[in-house]
């Protein structure tokens, strides 16, 4: 399995109720369902006020990286990442388990 | 409950196989054992290569709020925090689950 964990911070500016955030919001929170290779999916806000805290996050798993690359190939995936690209930006790590 | 991520990005120039690193590695790894409010813990080397890949992940749960203050204080955690503070950086997010 590989768990694929992403950090996504708001642009300068940009804020939670942002219809296009919002918009960003539902599309990820319906991958889970719609992307079967997602074996585990959990997107969230950060509740975290430290200063290295990040703004969202996805922590996801796969079974392997043959499936971790077709759920970043798939449609829904790509316009979700399409929607976050114009308000944010984001960090990732990948790790067997 | 509580999801604690971390992402770690090491220092420009330092190795994984640095013994200071190992090290840290070793100590963050124990944690799991020995911190009884992580109720979830895995940590390990990322495994991308894309730009946007940090070094190395922490995914962690804990049961609420004063969870994570005791795990964040623990002196096994701080321990470990002061090796890594040596040879890294670090991003996180905490949400609700």
């Amino acid at each position: 399995m590989i768990r694929h964990l992403v950090l996504f911070k708001l642009n300068q500016g940009v804020k939670r109720d942002d219809p296009r955030v919002a918009e960003g919001y539902r599309a990820f929170k319906e991958l889970g369902d719609r992307i079967p290779e997602l074996k585990f999916w959990e997107c969230e806000w950060n509740i975290s006020e430290r200063p290295i805290a990040y703004d969202f996050a996805i922590n996801a798993a796969v079974e392997d990286a043959d499936a971790l690359r077709r759920y970043l190939a798939h449609p829904d995936h790509q316009a979700g990442v399409a929607l976050w690209r114009e308000f944010s930006t984001w960090v990732i790590a990948d790790y067997a388990f």
